[in-house]
């Protein structure tokens, strides 16, 4: 199972905000075994929504997007969907019901109703944190970029996902620079074509070493995969 | 002036390594007046990286790569870039000369004398860290992905990029949720067109507010923008 990410926005373009969601996006989806296969960053931009979201719906089992489903002028994620979908939006009376049970009556303007404005065919994805929901076209799934809403949209969004096999993983920390480990390290890689072996050098206290990171779907591979390469490392002294 | 970033690298898009250059090359570029325009974060994959590059270089005035050009077999990018140009690797006299230059005899293994391997026409981007370069392939500026070196390499960069008109911002926090401005804020936005306004709801220390942020390359546009949003917060209290 593999999935996308497109996160949305000119803060995060413009370095403002230091995006948060992909690297919780990819760990939590590795826990049900989805595969996090590539990001995208774009600007608030409708034609580049669109074309994003129908590029990548097509390539990947699921579509995640953050950002610009809130209430302002700014937020264009949510029509830029509609059109992807070639569909109108409409007030979603499910989220319309949530809204008005969570804001006093007054509270709930026009800037806020924006949010229960969905595209026709949309399935709701709980927000728990802030109550406006995310929803949920054919495979993409539409929500906040506010990490900690982004968070629980997820948990909303677990009961729509078919899950796979989780990638595990195994790292060795070696005190050593990279290419001492290089040739060794590609050999065993070349023995073990289905576990995904990985070298990212390190500075822990001003002490250089290099992390040997092994992921594979295939426990056993790993196992074995994991004896060689602490065997390679004693060779190496 | 725009830019494109491509963050090539497993470990990125497996949560385990939170990528910090984005943010970095955003506000680095802006500063010299280039705006970055789009990330793509993909996969150590040589077909993804041949198909994203030659997309982007089409598409911006310049693109940048991080990730992937160190000793171990994980390491593709180089190669990469050279099919996506359509050229062989050949070993780069001067990268060899610098990397002579820094090991000790004996020191420079085959395994480093692999990031000599550069595509033909490359010109080296100086690398103050660790000395192994980056390098340059028309306008597309292949880096590191530690961040220390990258940020250093950007420097090597800086000689090669034409600048353009540095993007200033203006920012108002106000304690109140966005949807409270967002009408006034939205007829703000229509009659500057060349502001770009965003609206990002934050906590601080538990109170929670919006801040508005206005961008532009056009300064007394700005300004004009900016007494206008502060009107608008007095009038609405």
């Amino acid at each position: 199972m593999k999935a996308a990410l497109i996160i949305i926005g000119n803060e995060i373009l413009s370095g403002r905000t230091k995006d948060k969601n992909l690297a919780y996006l990819a760990e939590w989806l590795n826990e049900i075994g989805i595969q996090l296969y590539e990001v995208r960053v774009i600007r608030d931009d409708e034609d580049e929504i669109i074309d994003c979201v129908n590029l990548l719906r097509k390539k990947f089992d699921y579509v995640f997007t953050t950002g610009g489903i809130g209430p302002t002028h700014d937020d264009i994620t949510t029509e830029s969907i509609a059109k992807a979908f070639d569909v109108e939006l409409e007030t979603n009376p499910d989220a319309l019901k949530i809204l008005q049970g969570y804001y006093k009556k007054g509270d709930l303007n026009e800037a806020r109703l924006k949010m229960t404005l969905l595209p026709i065919g949309a399935e709701l994805v709980e927000n728990p944190v802030t109550k406006a929901p995310g929803f949920k076209m054919d495979n993409v799934f539409v929500m906040a970029g506010i990490p900690s809403i982004m968070q629980g949209m997820l948990e909303g969004a677990r009961v729509f996902l078919e899950t796979g096999t989780k990638m595990s993983s195994k790292s060795i920390d070696v005190f050593m620079p990279e290419s001492f480990v290089a040739t060794e390290l590609s050999q065993i890689q070349d023995n073990y074509l289905n576990v995904e072996i990985g070298s990212y050098p390190f500075n822990k206290d001003g002490k250089f070493g290099t992390s040997l990171v092994m992921r594979s779907t295939d426990l056993a591979a790993l196992d074995r995969c994991e004896i060689e390469v602490a065997e390679m490392i004693k060779k190496l002294g």
